[in-house]
């Protein structure tokens, strides 16, 4: 039988590292730390066939070493956003690594907040996370999509779902006010020269943050899918590095609950909250 | 064969709700909402016997009942605590229901923040989740176990552990300068009139929470053992309406990084984050 | 302010390990493996109060340290049974350790069953999990708790709920026929001369968990807690060694489905799956 | 700002349906029943901008009719197989709303086996997951994508990974006697006539799946990547519907672990068990 190896890719998932960073000017327990917290997934493409075809693995770099190289990497790097990081370590194998053709490195991060005033204590608070995917093509451009998942809002009022189609299969009223709740996942997409190392990657992610938490209240919804619109909308116009933007929002359906007895008024207070079913809306826009 | 039914309990979990509390004194788009959501475990205990060895279900309320219950009630209580809820609910079984003994209540909360200064925008941003286990027993006092599930906190120095006990067995070496992470549980104890429906639920779990997170950065941590002690001790001081905490101190650890090439040095900057295996301590402090 | 300590314990979780049982009678290649795989839990009380107080950690075996044991005993034992190598590691701590007084040891196993006829080749093919929880305490009898969880069964008919409990918070209609399903945690209780080393581990989890498929299914069942009872009872009855057994059954509710266009027949055909909200009901039968 | 919906898509996900197959021939009580569960995401894609640019709904099928839907097929289809459903679902989706353009719907399976000869009795044994993604676009050729996820295998020994690439950041020893572990996914492609409903998707994924676990202890593995081409290569031979196949095997590490005392020989005995970070390995294999 014939057959031929379309794609590969390999690499190391879920090394994980934290780094103090440490100014190094007063006794350690007066220093002012900095920590930060990431979770990264190296993968890598290029001319790794004979290890699938033929069981030569001189080309290959061990996940083992992927490993290695990404605690490094650290050592020398100040970690202040993921995506800074994540193009150093993908910028790392493309040099290192003449057969290396694309270098894919996601990250997640652990935000640790200042707790308090404490030079080294730290809570980590958020639910919401910072992700980042950078690849490097040789000869390509490269790209940084930075996102934020888990991202977890409602809007008690303000929001509809009416003259939607109508058939026997429907059983859902129109309503002009229900809660709409979300656990948002958004990513957008950084090209060329935005991508590069000297990106503001900080500032885009506020800008794009706010814009997208702002607009998510700030009119009457129709549908999901015109709050998502919009919301990407406000978030290319907030970053102008930016490319794209995709949204994805599952609906966090709370259902407006039967009250025994039967009979019971409930006038949108009290809400069962399910996970499943639920909604999920996505898409992408693009300038 | 002679068996005997030597203890039983049933009801429904995950009873999941939310409510809108709504001022009603304007159009709805213009109201300043309040939004809350728990989720409800119900178990009761009382004179269920017959139902398991005779199957006769006849004093059974069913827990499709006891799940139309917390919904109900959700619609007269203004859930401002999962504690004062709790106890509402719990009260309803045991008024209700004579053949019922015992019933408990354990909730745990998502907090949902105010988005900005929107009305009716909310983002459930914290990872660490409130809890509460009200416990009415008939003829007995109240019980009100407050508490606060993943909370995740580090200290990045002023923490070391040495001279503990040296065998063959052993093989990690002293340090005197380590980071301290953990993910804390911690659940204190009202009792009698400090658990009742008037108890400050808010104010007094304001101030453990703070408490435990000063006391966790303000000392040199010997140990998790001894940083746990005075984390607990303090909680206690300021909560005199609490009788005892438990605190649970997993040890989320970030350890020094072999970094390559061999002989790089590492001077607690760079760490391997790992969740397992990891040490556990716990402990109840009591007045 | 006076407080105290009331109760602590510590140790590592989470300690996973594999062994390979080779017989070393052949070239490795050839010789017939074993393969058992568990997660191990320790946990430590005794004289450790000073750690707590005093930050003195002389008393303390590392967590560190009862990984490494957990290692090492490994060695020696051959894991067949996890309640076994339980016994082995809570019996190692007692007696290296003359100030503890007590140790839990708490197994999960992943069972590996050979793939085809392969002498080196497993399938982790069960979503149902092996337990055990092991308690010596210094001049106490011996505890082994053996379980099982996760053991996802149903039974499509031969179920129902009538005649339960009716007022008006009540909106379940009585049926002679619904699914019951269920993911059961089972855990009995070994003591004394039952408990020891030279218990028959395997025989008793297979005639328990036999016994409680068999009884799950041949009777028509009135309630969970009927059913529940009935198998508690079957597995004692198997089981004379064991002293108790508790049962947690929580309803996996397979829902009626209301099929469109209104009006459409569901002879109990079609169910809507649901995790949550979900009836969760649990007893312990003694002999 | 001038900016553009690029694509958009929206469904229900997580719609979990049951269907007990009933013969009819007999009491309830003593039909031999069939049982059969599936979680099915429904994702549309067509005429739906002005949803999203517009507010306006005229064309939106409800997230909710998307589930009401599937419930109603589910009452006229034997979900026999989880491909077989998923195209009746897309099909009807595409024949019912000429302005549905693409239909994906998702599947994964909970195989209920029999308990014993009991008519009906189930188990739900098995870790592993039977997935299926059908993809129906207007005027294009029908696809299916059938798989098995979460399927957990080893071997003990007949694994080495040696003579890869050398450098200063590696520091992985070559070894010629490993285990190897990965919890399996696997997809496999049909096209045209082989994705039509006529598909032998029993035969098939028995036969995928036996190639799968019979090529995988078959050979010495001189690496991941090896043994995932071999298995792949088998697959296809053992399946000349599917025109490709995509395998994962993320490495689930069983390291040597170092016993105490220090110096105690470890003959590839005893092994620690991590979960991350992980050696991450995938291939797709065309004809």
């Amino acid at each position: 039988m014939s057959v031929r190896l379309a794609h590969n890719c390999y690499g190391k998932h879920r090394v994980r590292v934290s780094k103090v960073r440490r100014p190094r000017q007063a006794p350690s327990n007066q220093e002012r730390h900095e920590f930060v917290e990431a979770a990264v997934d190296v993968e890598l493409e290029g001319d790794f066939d004979a290890a699938f075809t033929e069981g030569d693995n001189r080309l290959v770099v061990a996940t083992d070493t992927c490993k290695n190289t990404v605690y490094a990497l650290a050592k020398d790097h100040d970690l202040e956003t993921i995506e800074s990081f994540g193009l150093a370590v993908a910028e790392h194998f493309l040099e290192r690594y003449t057969h290396v053709t694309l270098c894919r490195v996601s990250l997640t991060q652990t935000v640790w907040d200042r707790l308090g005033d404490s030079p080294h204590g730290f809570v980590a608070r958020d639910r919401a996370t910072p992700t980042a995917v950078v690849t490097l093509e040789r000869d390509a451009e490269p790209e940084v999509i930075a996102g934020v998942a888990k991202l977890l809002i409602a809007k008690t009022t303000e929001s509809g779902f009416t003259d939607f189609h109508r058939d026997e299969f429907r059983t859902l009223a129109d309503t002009d006010d229900r809660i709409l709740a979300t656990e948002l996942t958004a990513t957008w997409v950084y090209r060329g020269a935005g991508a590069g190392s000297g990106g503001d990657f900080i500032g885009n992610r506020r800008a794009v943050t706010s814009a997208l938490l702002t607009t998510f209240v700030d009119h009457y919804s129709r549908s999901v899918q015109e709050t998502l619109y919009r919301m990407a909308e406000a978030a290319l116009d907030a970053c102008p590095e930016a490319d794209e933007i995709t949204l994805a929002m599952p609906n966090k359906h709370h259902l407006l609950a039967k009250v025994v007895p039967e009979g019971t008024p409930n006038d949108n207070e009290v809400f069962v909250v399910t996970d499943e079913p639920f909604g999920y809306i996505t898409a992408t826009v693009k300038r």
